[in-house]
């Protein structure tokens, strides 16, 4: 039932050698990768203006500047991605070229700030569409955070299913999300450019303001600049596209890049000129859309294409951590699992883990996990400087043809993402300062968790010391009654060579014990049964006592302990609740204290 | 570390023969015992006006008459009780009673209402303390269901502690709760009768209401009857008194009925002879308060012993769940697990289940739990009156000296009883209605589980059919590389009588199979390896397989399949996350579904 329950939900297993028929052609791919990044525009001109706003209304003019720093910024991240893309086109990303050219710890702080930043991505843009729903739904609201929970959870389950059935369900609202952000652009500039949008309603551009400084400049970039994240996905992703990888990766890339331009400088010119204020009750695409087509049927879709997006935006997460992870697990920074691919070929163990702790973020911050933003944006800009200096050695040492040029373009690609970067902690600091506790924290994981598979590995791996042989073997059967359980497990034991087989009971009063004894001896005679009594009604600490004393023996003379335990299997599930599951306790403490074998004969009952 | 956390938290395990130091003397136990019923008289009397509101307030003198009716419904059931107790001097109450004279399906009804009852005093009586806390300091209010589960948790512990260690602690708030409302009252009647109360405040006795019908005085006396719960508490816990146990009952019970009988008398009279209304913001007991003495000191500490005693009330269904879950469990309609005492000699099973199951509804219910004070109240006449009608089966079989005077009090407390618990039905069917299910569904339960049981006890008893001797065993070790784990394995394997040792190896494509197998024959030539291609990747699914194979040539030569698992045990605890745990699932699956032997060969790391 269980696993019929999982086949509807997840779809039937895949075959491992139907691997090729799962990657991804360009249309689906950039549905998928770039939704995180396009979702950006439904906050990141926000964002600028609020900062604007702390000044004056009058400064609103200085988002288009702002605007076209912030895509200056995006050409140059595109093309140093694509070097990125065709250098390491077996993906990796930030993560991989900061490893090979800067030094493991250059990667590591990388590849965590990654992991991290990709679970924070889930729990923001999932939290933010449920808010876009529940602000058009306001009885809704109460349900905030199980709203979410219920989006990350489908998320997990569609990821599950496959990529590519993702990408088909997905491309739709992605594609329909760009469509209506173009005509609403388009019918805004008609207006504007036809005269009907009053000009006193924006001031005029280059409007002298009391009380503007760099510093809320460039705070304000740095805002707009979290409309950035996501960017860098599909540099990790390239073994998910159709062959040949690299080469439609970077198209998707471009591709990404142009529509974002486009989308990113629209909504801020038509909030300029519409002259709309940031406010808390209403988000700046609805007041522009609004304002340009009123509160039509055409309004009611942009509403809801934008909180699909938000959403949606956290799938890029989904494709993008699986395979960091896999990465980082190759490497043994993480644990293994992170490799194993799951029932539909999807790195599954990646997904879950992703949507788990993106649930777990979402109920600790109650919904709320707009305070993540800044945290999440800082995320991605170290990764980001990192790549692009990591690809600036790389040509450097290599000297390719033509390396100057893309020198040059790392080079500023990196240069402003560490700008960026550094406006996060300056200006933002009371936000972004758990950086500085959770990227040491996790680096010092990866090196643990490293440490320990390297010990491992040494001692298991096959050398000349070999073990010693085993001389003989002694059996103690744990009894807790004269019954067929008990018989099966004898039979079982005698037919194995055995020195000695020891019966050992343990009894909760004297009288018992006695008792006991005597009924063992007529029934069993040729087995020595030892009997110990428990004050304090434990059976593992009488048990450990004696098996410790039978040890003492056996070291001496190369014996090895086994302890064999009778078991009854109910024929139901819920027939496991109505007995004592001390088997499992017994098990458990000896085999991590002990140096015993461990051995249970089933009897299964059959009604 | 756990263990002496746990030792910090519970106390040092008890010996068994120490059982006799935790018998109650009548002073504690009356405290532990009579806190339900005691809290009552801070809800039962507002009960009664509340019903009686819906009229008019000239109706408020009616509540005299309902309070003495409830007065000797309370003499009835005490006096019924009394003779309960000597007739069954080792306790178990209204289940063993019921069984006894009236067929095991009473007796499971009586037991099942009961069980249930026990969970809703402690949810109801918890939340009605949280809320007078939360009225005191409005600001706590968000944190209601939390602080009503941290009571939960604090009273479970402090019952896993032990039933003295308890009372010790919970009989100064009984006594102080007592003292204090008997100090109310008198001033209370002082004021009264000495004129310093304006007798227009009340309605005349005898005053003709408009309205008013026979349908809604028993509906308050229905209400006020509430108040009776936890009067069988006695009954069921004569175990846990001191020598002599039913005498020592006994007088505790009717001490108990006299404390109670002057306590609810005494309020519901002030709060006639004060015009007190009952209304949402203020309670009936802390509007006597604060008409009788003022908002003083002494009113906060009315306010406050009500919270605590309304809080420790849930501790009399401490004491009482467990016991009546032993007598249940001895009969075996209940999980065996419900008779082990724990490290402080308590039955800590019940009290775990007690505690987890209130927490549960708590939750559920967000903290408001007074919807299920019917439900509690209409549990609680159901076994009275099974109880009562029991006791004059016994007397009418038996006939012993004086049986007519006996037969006569259990005759009027199973009428009085029986016409409260049909009140309820009638006046309060929307709420009570859920007893119509889950009654039904427990005693259910209770047949399914004694008949597992038994069936289970047949299966294992010893009879002249011996089982088959094991002709031979063959061993399957899956193997998931060449290591040393897999070297101690063999070298076990090999020190035993075994007919054949077989590797078994699973690989995720063609290759590596090969590749395999010719390490294999060049390391362990005298072991036969068998390979299986898992397309899907799955390593339990071949396993299986494979072992169906094996196992059909075995069962025809009488040999045995066992399963070796090597498998190597990480230094410390959090190693184990580093590792997949496939021999855990490989492990369960086997057992439940093979009738296979598991042995687990372990090997320690060092490091």
């Amino acid at each position: 039932m269980k696993s019929s329950f999982k086949r509807y939900v997840i779809g039937k297993p895949l075959r491992s050698d139907t691997l090729g028929e799962q990657k991804l052609n360009k249309r689906k791919a950039l549905a998928i990768l770039s939704s995180d990044a396009l979702s950006s525009v439904a906050y990141g001109p926000e964002q600028i203006l609020i900062v604007l706003m702390t000044v004056s209304t009058v400064a609103f003019w200085y988002s288009l500047p702002i605007a076209v720093g912030v895509v200056v910024l995006l050409a140059a991240l595109i093309f140093s991605y694509r070097q990125v893309i065709f250098a390491y086109p077996h993906g990796g990303g930030a993560y991989v070229v900061s490893r090979e050219n800067l030094g493991v710890n250059a990667g590591l702080v990388a590849g965590g700030s990654l992991l991290v930043d990709y679970i924070l991505t889930v729990a923001v843009s999932v939290s933010a569409g449920t808010d876009a729903i529940t602000s058009a739904f306001p009885s809704l609201h109460p349900y905030n955070v199980f709203i979410a929970v219920f989006f990350v959870i489908c998320l997990t389950l569609l990821n599950l299913r496959g990529v590519t059935e993702s990408a088909s369900i997905l491309a739709y609202p992605v594609y329909l999300f760009v469509a209506v952000m173009l005509i609403l652009i388009g019918v805004g500039i008609y207006n504007v450019a036809t005269g009907q949008v009053p000009a006193e309603l924006s001031p005029k551009v280059g409007t002298p303001v009391a009380g503007i400084s760099l510093f809320i400049l460039l705070k304000a970039f740095a805002s707009g600049s979290s409309a950035l994240t996501g960017v860098e996905a599909i540099s990790n992703a390239i073994p998910n596209f159709k062959d040949p990888g690299p080469k439609n990766a970077s198209k998707t890339l471009l591709a990404m890049g142009g529509i974002l331009a486009v989308l990113f400088i629209g909504i801020v010119s038509l909030a300029y000129f519409y002259g709309i204020a940031p406010n808390a009750e209403e988000t700046v695409v609805s007041q522009i859309a609004e304002a340009s087509v009123g509160r039509n049927f055409f309004y009611y879709i942009v509403q809801g294409t934008t909180a699909m997006i938000l959403v949606l935006a956290a799938n890029t997460g989904y494709s993008a951590f699986p395979l960091l992870a896999v990465n980082l697990s190759k490497d043994r920074f993480i644990p293994r699992m992170f490799q194993i691919r799951g029932d539909r070929l999807g790195y599954s163990n990646g997904i879950l883990m992703l949507g788990l702790a993106a649930i777990i973020l979402i109920i600790l911050f109650d919904g709320a996990t707009e305070h993540l933003i800044p945290l999440y944006a800082v995320g991605v800009f170290i990764p980001f400087t990192l790549a692009q200096a990591g690809m600036m050695r790389k040509w450097w040492r290599e000297k390719p043809k033509g390396w100057v040029a893309k020198f040059a373009i790392n080079t500023i690609g990196a240069v402003i993402s560490f700008i960026v970067a550094m406006m996060f902690f300056v200006t933002k600091l009371p936000q972004v300062w758990p950086v500085f506790i959770f990227l040491p924290m996790i680096i010092l994981m990866f090196h643990r968790i490293k440490k320990h598979y390297q010990a491992v590995g040494e001692q298991l791996r096959l050398n000349n010391e070999e073990l010693p042989n085993v001389e003989g073997n002694v059996f103690i059967v744990p009894v807790a009654g004269i019954t067929k359980v008990v018989e099966n497990t004898l039979h079982y034991a005698h037919s194995l060579k055995v020195d000695k087989i020891i019966a050992f009971y343990v009894a909760f009063d004297q009288d018992d014990a006695k008792a006991f004894e005597e009924k063992w001896k007529a029934w069993q005679p040729d087995v020595r049964l030892v009997t110990y009594y428990s004050p304090y009604r434990s059976i593992t600490q009488p048990l450990m006592k004696f098996i410790n004393k039978v040890e003492h023996q056996c070291v001496k003379t190369g014996h090895q302990v086994t302890v064999v335990i009778p078991q009854f299997i109910p024929k139901k599930g819920w027939h496991h609740m109505l007995h004592n599951q001390s088997s499992l306790l017994i098990r458990a403490t000896l085999l991590f204290n002990k140096n015993v074998v461990i051995m249970t004969v089933p009897f299964h009952l059959t009604k």
